[in-house]
């Protein structure tokens, strides 16, 4: 039933679906369940409840959907913005490209913003934008926080004070799907409106959850909304909210076991440490990319994302042959760079359920690949400067001390 | 990590989600995957050429949408159909009416034919509509095969024969939610533009793919449909077949290979050996109610489904009440009455991977349940009814003979 | 890599292996772990004080053999006995005939006691011998507690009450492999020196541990015993207790961290509600044995199990065929008759995890697989006997109330 | 239910319990079955046959023991040999330490070869007790293939050599634990006797099954083998293999499947590609402990395992700190050094189903590990050294070229 097996285990870099932890994968080996008998509505408030905790918000609404991260876009803007809204957008790698994408065969009017690849959203162009709409014609601002096809993170804090620095009332929607859960994200206090996650990203579960996080604003904007929507629609949500059955149709009840116990193992660890982890993690990985003599296609550090690295092969080395290599020989699946720089940049997510010495594994063999593809990479040299960073900086796992 | 967990096996009779098969557990305890990789699309491939063996189709085109069936309803209707557009459907229990309500918030035109809870599609009425409607407003016949909160299944045949009579072209629109792998369901026979089931149902698997499957006409019918669609659009999953990558969001690893085991299992028995299972364990369902002395819901045995039976209690009793103790006492999970026959019926959902036995001890406890809420059943007698059936019926397991 | 799989769930009813719990299932689908880490040493601490629950002991010591019930009773006879000590030892079904064919292969000098089969442990011959026995040549009494073969419970308390009449120092070695954790067993109050069971029986797992547990006399007579014995030496385990380490070679990380979940369960529900529940499925399952006009191999009341019952067919019948159809057309698994009375009864396991509803499913497929053979019973007689009883007998699960 | 859980997954590299490959996880992740159907025996027989496959022998019987390596060893020793007999064991290590131990206690008069630990068992010395045996007195000779805890392996071909060379007809016991399926092996060409291993070893499945397979003379041993043996009689199998139903008592089915698997794994590789990876492993292994200027324990290198690689540390160091550490800090699983060695080695165990980054990542980690003791490594430099050799000779993955 195995498609293509390869000895040992798969080494899964690419920045999303990640690895799933045992626990995790334990708890969702089960058979079915009525959804209608009192044990999953029972599991389902505790899980609305603690799922706030991983947006920090605590007077956000959360939906899970049984969708992935498209989907959850989709209800984003659907439930807050009427055809024709303007709304202005980033487009700076294929992820933000494919949601203006979306946005605008939704038929809002996306006022997109261009940077270049590798670069963050540009805020600049977004003050004056902001400044200049007195007549408050954007409706929202619709950001990725972090671009999983060129590791670059944008400044969500910065967005929320120049909203906040010319009292815009434009609604603040946030892609946080390769984000929240390992970067330094918060709901409440930079004011978003709507943010979103996908299960099979940080919170290290199987793809088919769309997780949206709704702040009292944006649910108040549903009734002014004009989007045509019923799937996604978040008052047939909040109808069985009251109800106290919770869905409007039938969830995944693996998916609801797998969100208790990868909430649990975030809580058990401490959301602040995964975040922290993350943070060693793309650290680590900058550092072994700079001691091989390569460029990290994110142009500053400020930009530097801490769940995937996009790293820039030489002119004549083509990308895609790593990745197939890494597969073919090494059992390592690294993720392809995309559009704009496809075949110039392959990807190492280092994200989710992860650890060092997994990461280590990783970067040993990126180096082999590099060589074996002939870029004149010294062995080791990475795993050598990731590893003097890392062990200086890796704290004791907390259960064992 | 359970909730209300009681001891031996929960009894799994609600009509959805259904029990898993233990294979199609086990295929699906697995770690993510990158779905980039050429394992995922290798594998992809063989699942959309396996699954247009479920819908009796060779013509069709199918799309494994990470959704429920209320997201492939939305699939099936965005894009084939422009708002405005004239329906005719017909309400005759809660998922027709849910269907209905989700045509009319897409702004389609519908011209709802009511029968009473119970009865079938009125396909006379349809005939008149059809015979009068020689202008061809009508652009779509939408209908439920099973109406799964009744129990209750629609000729589809006699609708095809209704338009064929009429040479008119209105596409027929089929939810084959609780019928398809278990119910007889012929696509290309019966000329069926769109049919749709959800993973929960007949193919047993876990809530969260729901697979559409489009006629050439239906897919012509892409162009000129102006339904605002991104998530669930066609066009994008065909783009990507034609690339050979074949998804354009992240599907669920777990579920791909849950569908090839399912499958597998599926043609292992037989689908005709498993419609014949459905027939089998729907009559003996009806045998037994007979025996209590109870009604079924279904008024005429031309609208019989084999894939969930449901009750009439008399009226000094509360049909939830049978449902609350079943699970609360006997670890049985039975469904609800919805809407206009809640509390007047149960449900027995009879569908999935399952078997003879199993559907003889859930009779067994409802007679226990039935005595218990003060109808006087006599116990036995339902079960004797069934396996007297069963008795003559059931064949040797083609595996073990 | 199912053999000869049918559709549906297979209906386990023989008498061990039994079905194992979802929660159990889930508990053990892990890695191998290294057990010299901390992590192994601490769960194997709290398992063994909590198994000595399931004995009713404080006082004994309990070893987690890698092994099957046939191990658990090597380790029994060998680290308390002699070559050429004379046990006295009853003959009452394949089992105990096992057993006793141990001893006597290990050279033990064994009296044995022979009962017809059906019949319980010949206590008055017992009481003779010991009676007799001023000179204590008697070393070991060794009884089965529940003979699988043909469902005869032995009185134990009444065992212990004649060595303590008479005031006769022989050890008290007791087979508990289809009783403890389902019949009520008091290794204390009854002065049990070893008693041992097997994972697979009431517990619930899979096979391969021999849970044996011994009083501080047997544990005393290892000091004198000299059978030969390596891997089921006793003190070879506890030199690793006073270490902490606790293994004297692997142990499966799987079995543990399955024991512990079985372990959770059983408290969870109580061992008492436990002993309760299959008290209630032993007495419906006799019920129905009687409605279809069967005797019950067991010959008197209080020999019988509420664990197993063998069910005697008629003469013409061959019971064989009743469990080769079983297998065959209903996907229930029976128990065959054992030698003496092979081919003269079949055996209806209702041990471990296992609700009403499971066994009543497998009523009403005997009922069946009776009137394939030939035996005219009448229909969900059976079934009805049972229901009648359990109906008014089954209590609410405790989590649901 | 996980104790000590740390993020990410766990580095398993102790010589046992090894890693369980997410296929084989699979395959046993499901309920009991009745082990007395048709189904068990028929697969049963297709393991019987299939296992002789990896000890490389047509003419060889072999039995899957419910036990671990220490009851492999007595089931292979009680069956040929009778309290008194002469064997020759060579005494290298923990675990030869531990059969001699048991030897001894079985009565057998045990002539023990003994070699300083880190080298290999002295053949010269057998040479000559053999050449000297004129008498026949030597009814056995016992030795370790691969010694696990100084990783030493032993030159079997030269043991048959020494006894063709003198026509001696001492049977010739192997402890195959941690060699068979992972170093060459070769049963039948070197006139093995009895081969032995476990389950946990480089067949990557869970403790518990005790594999031993017998030759034919081994087989003839047993009419006059007088130790005393009954858990562990090859003749109650043998006598169930001629009734075809295999089981003289209760297997675990989990294992059974797993073990389906896990040659199904193994052939689908290639037992000599296993082989050649475990070669390439054990290299790289070597090369790392080289770069970081430690020394082997095992003395030359005609002795190197390629299955675990015991590391020797600086005196001023102790090496359990060092398997403290990477369990505490790195979630890495190391060896210990046992006994005579203990706080001297560490040891890295490279066998069962591994692959070349998940070592590569062990050995970053060791890495670490020894500068936080305070040893003076070059970080990266073991990895570049096992590197250099990889990226030079791992093949393509089959299945994906």
């Amino acid at each position: 039933m195995d498609y293509f097996y390869g000895p040992g285990r798969n080494h899964l870099f690419v920045p999303g679906p990640v690895n799933i932890p045992d626990p995790v994968i334990r708890a969702m080996n089960r058979n079915n369940e009525d959804y209608r008998s009192p044990a999953i509505p029972a599991m389902t408030k505790t899980l609305l409840e603690d799922v706030k905790k991983i947006f920090k918000t605590t007077t956000g609404t959360p939906f899970l959907f049984p969708t992935t991260g498209t989907g959850a876009w989709e209800s984003a803007l659907t439930n807050t913005l009427s055809p024709g809204d303007r709304t202005v957008s980033f487009l700076i790698g294929q992820f933000s490209l494919l949601w203006i994408d979306q946005q605008q065969r939704l038929n809002f009017n996306v006022d997109v913003v261009e940077s270049e690849w590798g670069q963050g959203a540009n805020l600049d162009i977004l003050e004056s934008k902001i400044a200049s709409d007195s007549s408050h014609s954007i409706k929202a601002i619709c950001i990725v926080h972090n671009e999983t096809a060129t590791g670059v993170t944008n400044n969500l804090a910065k967005v929320r004070q120049i909203l906040d620095d010319h009292r815009h009332p434009a609604l603040f929607l946030v892609d946080g799907v390769s984000s929240i859960c390992a970067l330094d994200f918060r709901m409440d206090e930079w004011g978003v409106d709507v943010a979103l996650t996908g299960s099979q990203k940080a919170l290290s579960l199987p793809t088919g959850m769309g997780i949206v996080c709704a702040s009292p604003k944006a649910i108040e904007a549903t009734k002014t909304a004009k989007s045509v929507r019923v799937f996604f629609d978040w008052n047939d949500y909040l109808k069985f909210y009251k109800l106290g059955t919770f869905w409007p149709y039938t969830p995944s009840i693996q998916l609801l076991y797998g969100l208790r116990a990868a909430l649990d193992l975030i809580f058990e660890e401490g959301l602040d440490n995964v975040i922290a982890r993350h943070s060693r993690l793309g650290k680590a990985t900058r550092l072994a990319v700079e001691a091989w003599g390569l460029k990290n296609c994110t142009q500053k550090e400020e930009w530097y994302s801490d769940t995937v690295t996009a790293v820039v092969v030489p002119p004549h080395i083509d990308s895609s042959e790593v990745v197939r290599r890494a597969w073919k020989r090494y059992n390592l699946s690294l993720g392809l760079g995309l559009n704009k720089v496809a075949g110039k940049v392959f990807r190492i997510g280092h994200l989710g359920n992860l650890n060092e010495l997994q990461l280590l594994g990783c970067l040993a063999g990126v180096e082999m690949i590099l060589k074996d593809v002939g870029y004149p990479v010294k062995l080791g040299s990475g795993v050598a400067a990731a590893s003097a960073y890392l062990q200086n900086s890796i704290p004791l796992i907390p259960s064992r001390i």
